[in-house]
Formats: C-alpha cells, sequence, structure tokens
C-alpha cells in the first residue's frame, strides 16, 4: 500500500504535492518523497517518516518549478530503508526521470534477472527500479512510447505517475487493481487550469482542486506544455479493483470506482446485518476502521450505535511496554471501554476484517471484563484466507488465521458468544450491483477472500543480497 | 489544563507512572515528567513534548524506586520552555520534595510577592513554585502539617500530588475544583497493593488498577511504609467541580463525579434536541469531542447519525501552511466532509463549544459546499462568556465570540441557518438532578458561562521579568 | 575550571559574548549559556554542548539588549545537567538577577545549611544557587551592596560576573585565585565604548576589543548607564592566584598576572633543563598542551625539537571502543608517533603534569614501539599530590599517583629510562622572581603541589538528594 | 580527496574498519561509510558527517562479517548529499558489489554517455557509479577479470577497494596518482593473519596491523578464503604520484612512497631556507600544517622556531557570524598570536601553501598587530597555479591567486615585507634525488604547480540533471 500524487502547471507544485500527500498519509506511514521540475532539472526530496516530519519549509523551497510528484510508502518488513524512499528519481540517456509506483509486479523477479543478464546494477530492493531500467532500456524515443513499451512487458498491480523535465505521465495497469483518480485546480492570477493525478480524489479536496474522474483501466494520461492527452497504453484486460480499498484501505470520505467509501462500509454492516443477526442491546464499532460498519449493523437491526470503544490517538511508533504483565496490555494502549454502556449489555461489536485474531481476542475480552453479559463479533469482509500479491503487504497464509481455522475455531479463540462474517456473495452484491455511471472498473479483485488470483505470481523469494542496515 | 499521577508501593513505580500519564496524555502535550523515589533520594527527569517522546527505555531505567509521580503539561501561551516542565522538584531542610500540580492559585501574585520580600528566589514563572516555597518556610514539622499549613493560605483551584523520600502525599482544594481519584493495583510476586492517585480513573485502567473513589474537596491521602492515611486537611468549602470536564477535557470513558463522561454528554445532547429542536435528515458530529453530544442529539430527535466529517489523526505541531490562499484550508488540514451523506440533506451539526467561532465557520462552510441544504449548528454547552481563572487556558474576554455578540450574531459570523446552544439549566440539570451516590462534589463551577466566580481572583498581570528563551 | 564573559554597553552584547565564550571554549566543554538585558527584562538561554552547538543564529536573535554575561562548564563527575547550566538567572524582590560563576566556595555547605534552615529551596547542587540565594536574602538595597555583603560571609575561590536589568558587576575574590580581566571596546558608529569582563584577556582579541587591566583581588567593577565604578568590595588578602592557569588551564596566548602564559610555559621547560638534564637527541612535546615547555627544554639543551607525536582533533565524545584488544588503544586515538625522528634515538618526551599516569605510561610505550633507544620524561611542573577545594575538578587523593608513589616508583610504572619533574622552588622562581608591573597577584596557590592551603576547607560530602537523570 | 581501507580475514572487520576510517578522518569529513560481508550478503552503512558520528555501537554491531570495506569522504562544492556517500554498493548479476573510490576519472563523461546510450541509469553524480556500470557489464566472469577490463578504458586517477560476498580487491591506476597501502594484523585467538588495505598506512598504526607494502602503479590485490594473490592488472604507465600527498594531504606521520611525510616536509622548509633566506629573529607556523616545514625553516637558518600563532580546534562547522565588521574575524576564530614572542620581532611565517591568498593575508596582519617589526611570508611548495584534474576539488583556475598573479603582486597584496615560494626543482630535488629502496612510484604529478599535465582530460561540464536536495 502507498499513495501517490501529481502535479502539473501549477506555480505552487511541490506545496500542493506536500498537502496532497498529507491527505494520502493514511496509505503510507513509512517515508515520503516529492520530487519537481522547473523544466530543466529535477529536484528530489525524500526521507523516513510522516509528511509533516519528512519536509520543513526550507525542504519545500528548495523544491521549484511547476510540476511534481509525490509518494507515501507503507511500511514494510524487509525493505524499511531510506533509499526505498519514493519517488525513484534517475539520469539517464534521454534525460531525468523520476516515478511513484502504487502496486506489485508479480513478475518482477524475472525481470530483473533479465535486466541483470544484460548488465544492470541495482540499488534496491523494489520493483520500480526494475521499471525505470526497462524504460532506460527501451529503444522508443518518446517516454510515452517506452513507458507503454515497459507496460507490455510487466504482470500485476500497479498505478505509476512519472515526471520529466517536460512531462507527468501516469497510468493504471490494464486490470485497474490500484485507484487513480485525475483532478484540477485553477491557477491563482491565470486562466489556466493545472492537472492533478492522486491515489485518492479526498486529497483533490485539501488542495482545492476539482474530480473529474477516474483513470481506466490501463489508460494513460500526459501533461505538458502542449496540454492535456489521454490514450489507452494497454488493453484494458479483465477489471478487478482491489475490494479492500474498500473494507480499509481508502479514506471513509473518497469516492472510488463512483461510489462512496463511507457509504459503501455502511452497506457491507447493513448486509451483515441482515446474513448474521443478533439478539443484542447495544453496537459498537471497532474505531476508526469499523465505524461506518457498525453504523450501518444498528441501523438495519434498529438497535442503538454507540462509541463505547474510546481510541487513543497518541499511541506512536516508540511507545515502550513495561516488563510488569498488564492484562490486554497492548491493545489497552490503543483501546478503552466505556463501561456505562456496555455493562449489563448485549453487545455486537463490528470490524472490518480479522487478520491474525490477537487483537480482537483482546477487545472482545475487554468487553467482556466492562461488564457485557454477551459479546457478538461481527466482521464486515469474508475471513482473509489468501496473501496479497498485487501490492498489499499481508502476512504469508500461515499466519492468516482464517487459512486454516473454521468459523467456529475462531470464534472460540476470539472469546465470542458469535462469530459472523460477511459472504463474498453479499460484498459483491453491495459493490456491483448495478454498474455506477462513473465507475472505471466493472470488476473486483477479491483474491483474499477466495484464492481466486487473476495474474499468475511468482512467490519464489529473491535472493536479498544487499542489506542496506542503515543509510 | 494539566494531569496528575501517582503510585507508592509499587516495584516497577516509575513504568506505571508512565503509562498512567500515556492515559492522561489529552490533560496536556506540551511536556511530561515523572519523579521517582528509592527511599533516600529523587530522580527526576522532565522535557517537552509527548510522554512517548519525552522518556526513552533508558530514561525510565534511571528512575528508580517504589513510588513516583508524574505530570503531563498543557501548551500556554507564555509559559512554554521546559524549566516550567514539572513535576517541580527541590532540595530543602528537610529533605527532597517534587510536586505535580493541576490548577491555578488566585492569589499567587500576592504570595510570592510576600515570599520575594522575605529574600525567596524564583526560577519559573509557576505557581507550583509558590507552593514549594511556602512548604519549605512553613515551621511545621511534618511535611503534611507544611502542606496544610500551605493549603490555608492558598486561594484558588488544585489538585496536588507530592512525593518525598518516604510518602506520597495528595490533596484536593476545599472547592473540588480540579479532579482527583485514587486506585489500587495488587503488587505482583506479593499480596500487597500499591495505592496510586490520578486527575482521571481512567488512567488505572491502563495500569491494570482499579478505582476506589475520588478525594473528597479538602481532603488529603497520605502513603508511606506505615500504610496509607486519609484526613480532612480544609474543610470543605462550596463544592464547585469544574463542569468543563464533562464537556470537553475528561476522556470519555472516565467517570468523573461518579458519572461517567461519556453518559454525560450524550444526555447534554438529548436534553439540548429538547431545548433547540430542528427539522433535519442527518446529525453529525464534530469528530472526537462532539460524537457522544451528537449521538445523543439524534437518539432524542429520531433521525440518524452519520460520521459526516472525517478527521485526520495526522496533523502534527510541525505542519507548515502553504503560501497559497485554499478555502478554509487550516480546517480542511484536520476536518473533511463525506459528501455522499450531506448532499441535498439538511444537517445538524453537534460539537461541545464555541472558543473563537473561527473552526465552526469554516466547518459550516465545509458542509455547505459538499451539498447540504440547510446547516444547523447546536451546541452542547452554554456559551462560553468568561475567561477561567481556576486553571484553565482560556482566551482573553475580547477574544470569546459569546462574551461581545448575540446568539444570532454568531449564528450570522458562522453561517448557520439556526444555531441553539444548551442551557445552564439544561446542563446543571444533567449533572445535577440526583445527586449521585459516590459523588465527592454536590456542585459545579460553571463561571466560564454565567460569571459566577466562586473564589475571588487577582487578574492583575506580574511582571514577567526573566525569560527563558531557550533552555 | 570555568570561564566568564560579560559585556555592558553594546548593541551586540549577545553576539560578543558568543565569540568571547567561543574563545574560553577550552575552559569548559560541558555546557554553555548567555543571558542578556534590554533595561527591563533578562532573556536567558541555556545548554549541554560546546558553545558553537547550543547557540544558532535564531538562539541568539532571541538575546536582545545592549549587556550580557556568558559561561562556559567544565564537564565533572557529579553534576552534569542542563540544570546545573550557567549563567544561573532568578527572580526576586528587586528584580532579576544572573550570575556567572569560576570558582568554588570552601564554605558552601555551611552557607547551604543555613540557608535551608531558614527556609530556602535549592533547585541545581551547585555553589552558584548559594550566592544567589545570600545576594536575594541580604537587607541591603543596592545590589552592589547585596553583593558585598554575600562576599563577606563566602570563603574560597571565585570569580563573578552578575547582570541585572541595570548593570554589570563582576568580583574577584580577595586571594585572587581565578583570573579576572576588563577590556573595552569601541561602538560602532558611536563615540562610546563597552565595557567587558573575561577570565583571559585572549578573548577579547576575537571580538576586537582592548585588554585594559586584571581585576584586583576583592575589587568589584560596576558597569551601568552612569558610566563605570571601581571599589575594594573586600580587602585583599594573601594573594594567591592558581598557578596551574600556567601550567595547562589558560590559552598559551593569554596574558594572566601581567606574564604570557606561552613564555612562562617556556621557562618552566628551560628551567626544568636546568634541574634535569638529559643526554638526548631529540625533544618532543605531548601536543598541544606540552608545547611550550618542550620547546624551553629542547632550546636550553641545545637539542633538537620536534612534534614527533602527533595529535588527532577528531576524537569526540561519542567514540565506540572495539571490543578486541589493541595495544594502547585508547592514547591511540588521540596520538600517533613520528618514527622517522624517533627511531635509534634517545628522546626526551615533555608534558605538563602526571594525574594518574596511565596516559604518559602509553606514551611511554608508544614511543619506545617506534624505536626509540631512550625515553626520558621531563614534567614541567611537580607532583601533582593534593586535590584542589578552589575550583579545579581533580581526582581524589587516593587516585593522584604522586601522592602515594615515589619519583622513582612513577619512573617504573610509566616506562621511562629517567622521570624528572620541575621543582616548586623552580617553579616559583620562574613566576615570581621579580614582580611584574601589571601583576594583580603578588603571590600563587600551589596546593596541588605542597598542600600548603590557604583557605581551610569542609571536604564532607554533602548529601546529594535530588537528582536530575534526565532534563 | 578521500579516503579508502579495507580489510579481509578478521572476525571484527567492521570495528577495524571503523578505526581505520577515523586515523583517516583527514582525508574527508564530508560522509563515512562501511560495508562489510558475512561470506553469503552484503550489509552497508552510510551517512554524512565524521566517522564518529556517522556509527553508534548498534549500526557497527549490523554489518557482521570477515571483511569489510570503508570510505571518508571530502566535502566538495556540488555533490554533498548522502545518496554519493560511499562505499557505492549495487546488486548485479554475479551478486553484490561495493566499491570505495579515492580518484577522478578524466573520461567520466564520454563512459556515461556511452553507458546511458546502452539505457544504463544512474542514480548519482559520481565517477564511481560509471565504474561499478562497467564492471557489472563487463563479459569476463570473474570480478577481478571485469575489474582489469574496467580499467582498461578509465582514464586518470584513482585507487579502489572492492568487496564482493567472497573477496576483497584493490587497485590502483597505473600512474600511481593516489596512494594505496598493504597491512597484515594477527587475528586473535588464531595463528591467521588479516590482510588490510589503505590510503595512508598511519592507519595500520591504530588498529594495532603492520605495514607491509605500497601497491605498485596498476598493480591488483586479491584476497579471498584461497589466499592472498597479486596482479599486474594494467601495465605501469608513467608514474606520477600526487606530489600534495607530500605539502599537505596526508598525515605527518604517515610514510608515503618510502618517505616519512613529516621528514619531506621539514626538508621542504629547510630547502625553502636555502632558496629564500631571510633576516628575522623567530619563524612561526601557520599550524598544524605548517609546523614541520617551519621547524625545517628555522633549523636550516638557525634562528628560534616558536608557536607563535595558536589554533583553535573547537571551529565547528556551524559557527555563525556575528553581523558586526570585527577586523580579520574569520581567521581570528582559527588562530590567535602570542604576542610575547611576535612584538618588536622580526618574523618568518611559514604556510605549505596559497590558494586565494585571504587567510595568509589575514594572517599577516594579525601579526602586525601583535607587534612584529617585520614580517616575511614563506610558503614551503611552489606557487599553485593550475586546477587538479586527478582527484582533488581544487578552485577553478580564475580563483588561485599565483595563476593571474606575479609573486610580488601577490607580496603586496598579502601585506608582507618579503615572500618566498619553493621552487619546483627545489621540491623535486627532496623527495626524488635518491630513489628510495621501497618507494612504488618513481615519478611525481606536480601538474598544480607546473600545468604539466600527463593524462588529458575532459573539463567540459556534464549537466547535472537531477538534483538531490535533501535525502
Amino acid at each position: 500500500m502507498c499513495g501517490i500524487f501529481g502535479i502539473f502547471g501549477h506555480p505552487e507544485a511541490a506545496n500542493l504535492t506536500y498537502l496532497g500527500l498529507h491527505a494520502l498519509q493514511h496509505r503510507g506511514q513509512e517515508s515520503a518523497g516529492i520530487v519537481s521540475t522547473d523544466g530543466s532539472q529535477l529536484y528530489a526530496h525524500r526521507d523516513m517518516g510522516h509528511v509533516a516530519e519528512v519536509f520543513s519549509e526550507e525542504d519545500l523551497q528548495r523544491l521549484p518549478g511547476h510540476a511534481a510528484i509525490g509518494h507515501v510508502r507503507y511500511s514494510t518488513a524487509g525493505g524499511s530503508h531510506v533509499r526505498n524512499a519514493q519517488p525513484f528519481a534517475v539520469d539517464y540517456a534521454r534525460g531525468s526521470i523520476a516515478v511513484s509506483h502504487n502496486g506489485n509486479l508479480t513478475n518482477a523477479r524475472e525481470l530483473r534477472e533479465r535486466l541483470e543478464a544484460r548488465g544492470s546494477i541495482f540499488v534496491s530492493n523494489s520493483d520500480t527500479e526494475v521499471i525505470v531500467h526497462m524504460i532506460a532500456a527501451s529503444t522508443q524515443r518518446a517516454v510515452q512510447d517506452r513507458i507503454s513499451e515497459t507496460m507490455a512487458q510487466t504482470r500485476g498491480a500497479y498505478s505509476l505517475a512519472f515526471l520529466t523535465e517536460q512531462s507527468l505521465v501516469a497510468v493504471r495497469d490494464p486490470h485497474g487493481f490500484r485507484p487513480l483518480c485525475i483532478g484540477e485546480v485553477d491557477v491563482p492570477d491565470s486562466s489556466e487550469k493545472a492537472v492533478l493525478v492522486a491515489s485518492e480524489g479526498t486529497s483533490f479536496d485539501l488542495v482545492g482542486a476539482r474530480f473529474v474522474r477516474e483513470l481506466h483501466p490501463g489508460e494513460m494520461i500526459t501533461v505538458d506544455r502542449k496540454g492535456t492527452r489521454f490514450a489507452q497504453a494497454l488493453e484494458p484486460d479483465e477489471n478487478r479493483l482491489c475490494i479492500f480499498e474498500y473494507v480499509y484501505f481508502a479514506r471513509p470520505d473518497s469516492v472510488i470506482n463512483g461510489r462512496s467509501v463511507y457509504s459503501v462500509r455502511k452497506a457491507f454492516g447493513a448486509k451483515l446485518a441482515e446474513e448474521h443477526p443478533a439478539n443484542f442491546d447495544v453496537a459498537i464499532p471497532v474505531p476508526d476502521s469499523g465505524v461506518p460498519a457498525a453504523l450501518g449493523y444498528a441501523e438495519r437491526s434498529g438497535v442503538p450505535f454507540e462509541m463505547g470503544l474510546i481510541r487513543s490517538h497518541y499511541v506512536g511508533r516508540t511507545f515502550i511496554e513495561p516488563q510488569q504483565t498488564i492484562r490486554h496490555f497492548g491493545v489497552r494502549l490503543k483501546f478503552n471501554t466505556v463501561e456505562s454502556h456496555i455493562r449489563g449489555k448485549r453487545v455486537v461489536v463490528v470490524d472490518d476484517s480479522i487478520v491474525r485474531g490477537t487483537t480482537i481476542r483482546k477487545i472482545v475480552a475487554m468487553i467482556r471484563n466492562a461488564g457485557a453479559s454477551e459479546v457478538h463479533v461481527r466482521i464486515s469482509s469474508p475471513p482473509t484466507q489468501w496473501p496479497c500479491y498485487y501490492g498489499i503487504d499481508t502476512p504469508t497464509r500461515s499466519e492468516l488465521i482464517a487459512s486454516s481455522h473454521t468459523i467456529d475455531e475462531i470464534r472460540r479463540y476470539v472469546g465470542a458468544d458469535s462469530l459472523g462474517y460477511l459472504s463474498p456473495e453479499g460484498m459483491l452484491e453491495v459493490v456491483g450491483s448495478e454498474p455506477h455511471p462513473s465507475q472505471a472498473c466493472d470488476g473486483y479483485c477479491d483474491a483474499c477472500f477466495t484464492g481466486n488470483y487473476s495474474v499468475p505470481f511468482d512467490d519464489s523469494v529473491p535472493p536479498r543480497r544487499l542489506r542496506l542496515v542503515g543509510f
């Protein structure tokens, strides 16, 4: 999971990219970066940390020009290093090029080995470097043609924004796994409009820009001094937008594939109430991600909704765990119960998904300690049984509790009186019943729930040789 | 506003204080500190920043002993400096003493001048230093007697926790302005119990401790190797617990004066619906503080509640504002609208209070931009018209919009179709209708709403001579 | 050991103090601080570290006004904490006052106990806080009289610079243990002159000021808007300037008590050559402090001087020692030999003093490893046998090798073929033979060599109760 | 200017490299880095700053294995960025490879363009990346053959140390411009010896290793589990060791090309006394680099040497210049005069070289201010007239005062009574009169003095497109 942002034609390109990345911060908190251009050079700044930590005012001033791309990167196990921070930027024969990448190539290892065989060197472990090598090695002249040629050879999930001295180019893979939106904003003291691209349209709101439309699977947008052009770089393949964007990733105020994320989550909750009703007194969400589904569940059930779990927003990365054994300690740092609305009640607790089951187990215990007479768990997505090879850093299969346990075994592990998951059919019914007029994809990838992988992948582990242990 | 915490009789006193301060972080984010004792010395560590930033694992290891007190301090205009970070700790004739202070003395200037006249020197601008000077200058022998003698001379609002080499002492002023709770926790591998004090009982949950009761106005608790003693240090005066604890300060999962804060907030919202009903389609809170009142308002009105404003939790202290004028920028960094649940609807937006009116004004504009047909504002407390002299860092009177504008003028300023505040009577009815069996105070201070100050104050500005511009 | 600096009457008072402290950096590297005044307030900035680390340009800009005092503090064992950083600044009945202190009171404990008995509180462990308490408690009206009254009660060694909103006052103890100089500098675009005080006159050079004279023992200088006044605050006692200033502390380019430090050191070396001649081929110093004495030794002996030991200036405080045993490792980090000028030669190595003997022992071994046929050690001061109670942080007596070993035992321990120390008589002959016309003291304290303490001291360890383990 | 270090066959390879880099710190203070290997992977840590700042104990523990290479980098104008910090490390078809580079390729631009034309991408602006690309693109199988093939195509000055999972390889260019030494050290608890390479043999002293010999021009050393092999990778070309190593760069305790740097500098000074004698009373060096030459000058002249200029070692990178005009300010921060040995005297001041002339001009003025009756400047090398294209970051020709001014014009500019430079012939006579038995080069590059460039260069400025403005 990552967030990408780009803008062309605005005198404060880096500043607006900074704000756009802030609005996409939920998509990646490990590192952030911006590359800008003034038409003759690219300027790059990247570092570990949140957007507000990575950029000082002085840093932004050293990113001049009318165009920029940015990136926020999710914390992943192996590759946590500033040299993996994006945008990835290089010099090559035709000038400089930078890229922001959201997604995962399924044939990266094969492509990398092919490139190494012809003498290429790699400074990072990322798929992104593979993409840049292929663009540099392309025999095409125009950068768009180099990008198209590269796309034709890569497999998997990607949304990409490129910046050169002259242009901003963005593409979406032919399956449309990862979202990518187009926006526009008026340039101050001018009749011109600047063009924007972003992982989520909600980032346009913060910079005062308007959402225009989503990019179609396989489509390319090019923005330069001559204007904006669209092209179908690759024929769209079987459309498969990642349904987990609705379940968890995207901000609730975003609109993805024509649908309000908040509304979809509420509808998941309502459908869940139909599929797995309960006799209960109060529905409470696991905040913040479970709130809309819990509202939908409560509303459909006609039973009160309460914020019975309070979430602390002060839990930082550096928190020290004490030596002493305190019950349910880890989860208590983040959540606490509102006993007055739990004691003596039959409680339904709603969350978006269960990965390992350890967190929901502690939450159930906390709710029981607060005096609940019954605790029913409802999950607004199907059991997560399969790893994602299309850009989400999920645990391996063996760590996913639902891949090796029945629903009842999970229920017993988490300590609930009952447990209900939304069915795959129910989920697809919510998002797919009637094509939305403005949607860009007509199907969804639900491989994490069904194992139905539409693009083959190589899950052999490539040899990681070079270890960057510090800077 | 500050948070205080203390523990006596636990081998991990500093670790538990660290956790307790984390749970009180909402009461003060400017600085944090812990002083511990091993029976022969006091050990102090204090710094600017959040609890998780101030203490490393190594720092905690350098705070040995079986007793500790801690403090989190709110960001105030003038005195932002590490030398004002608490606990304040000194050597004096009888040994060492440290103090954590929540509150404000109303006769601090007079006391300070009296102390200076007899040769005292001051290294900070805080009331706390005045208190310590008076304890040191007391002719009493026992530290409890020195504290009692000092309390008899101070006026105003305070809850205090003291630590000496031998004991933990905590007191609450005779009006009971600021809350102070007592708890206990089992000591591991022992049959002993450690005693705790804290501004809010919710901090006991995190360390696995049990809430025992609130300290009464004017009451003192002493914990040492000989056990725990209670004493009425000063006769309780007219009881006046700060009602703003219910409105805004306290965590919703806390119980203050015997009442669940979450429940009181919901009841404020319900009462507000009775006093100021509206024809509307959806009630949305200003998160997070407005959530319970909005739930109460919606429930009493029988109209749906939605999380129509999404709050970003990534807004840090160092965020850079861009030069360009973006409409409603500042508030957009923190909030965004869920358009799908606002467009075409009559919206009631619920917040806890209005100070200057600038934030709610931008929120109303955002909701209109998202397509609301009507926007009604409901505030779950009366108009804030008077500054607080009892420990809350409120703006001066001239900055409080309600001190110089009518309700209708405020409505026009914030751009709402209607505006309703909870009445003082409604508010007191919610908290005061029937004395709660376990409540420690039988009245409330509502001076910020009514100007009804129960303790006289000297609001002449003392000369600030020494300026600590760095460390 | 510490360095103090002060200036009155210059529009860039803090900037010049910053530079003056930089020139005094050799007198203390632990912490640095400046307090300035604009006539109505004092402004303070202090922190741990070197002058260049402690002050940013922004920090200096927040220290406005026409007068300032500064301080650099030596790293001492127990009291390493930012709260001990000076100048120490407080508010008291007559306004604010700050003090920079170089020296040590011998009756601090007694004074402190007397102050505590009357109710004083202490936030640090320093003598300086005692001085400020006494000034605040004085019944005199004028600050000069308060200072004089305080001086009459304190015993020991001190040079002090005070800053109030109206004046700069500096004094030297009646023995003149610690140096203190007066200077003046032209104020730009003005016919006025600003007045300066400093531990060493070399700091005047850097700010473009002129050395005027040294302050006499017991003398006080007051500078304010009305001009400069001198007064004999206390009658001078038996004069006893610390002779170790010549041996080691002062910069070689300084003039102390009318004598060039560099010249005195050379003369020590020459006298040493007379007292302890040797048959040798080359004289090499332990750089940098041993250079002038080695030059004097070589010159008087008529034998070549070579920089046969090279000193690295990159050894920082954070250097990590490897696990592996490397011979003479610690000293190798700092020194290395120039083998071409050592191999096959009879070497005299000259250093200023021996404390524990561990460093010179490793140096002797390094010189032997580099091929010297003989290694003779010459020390340009007498054996250091007694601790200093007058402001220098020396080891306890048991750690001083010369307090418990004969010269020959020390020679064997350090591995030299011969060892010679300058005699106390030789040393005094160099500095005392003929009174220098501009000298302020007519005698020297050599207690560290002779045990001849002119001021009695209380060396019982006061109870350190409050431990500041972090900030 | 840079420093390189490498070791193979020692269980504490990274620790010893850390110490070796510390001993080479004078060759580069901008950045430092180490890459180690345990036989299966490379581990890399690099950052801006001094060695002691870049590596914490934890960092060193994350650099496991029996072999390592390190690098310290000089601060150069354009390329100051952590991504230029070395060793440069990549993955390629045959595994991983890292390189530490001291020198400068004269055909880097041509090689880079050739590589870009075949599709290579560049993440830095350094020659080092060009070398690694060529090694990766080589059709040879063994890494030594790839390195040899690369060397055959590169022109210019370089000493290189390579590390792969299996081996340490080091080479010196066929001209021998930059020094490179071989050493060995006993492995603790073993009968094995580890092999080391380093820019200067003085770094062996610190780690307890022995100097073996210098690598010959064009020679390659390979160390792996099978042992140590030497090969003549390229035929030696006209030998041209950089003579500036003797003048300024190398540590005085180093032995370069068989000669003690300290002795050569003294001999330069003695020769200078013969060529440019003076009637004077005292010779003083500009410390530290001018000390040996001044000693030689004084000794040959039979006139006293004094340390008449004192250098401050506290001048850091962050020092703030005050606004006020203080005469000779910049140089005063670093140097001060010992007036007692200057006043009334005819002074010869000796420095190693003059670049722009601004520093020596201020020093001359300071010495006159201190009362010198005459000031004669003597420079222990010829006028620096030509830029270096072989690895030293010299100013452009127009900034070198000697390229456009006569000796007498320079004398007038610096304000000296006389000015004498060592002649090129005198300089070469000192180093070249009789071939030293252990010398590796039989000639010297003196292009900076003579313009006699032995290797052609391309001084057209390559387009710098990608700007790394932060990380």
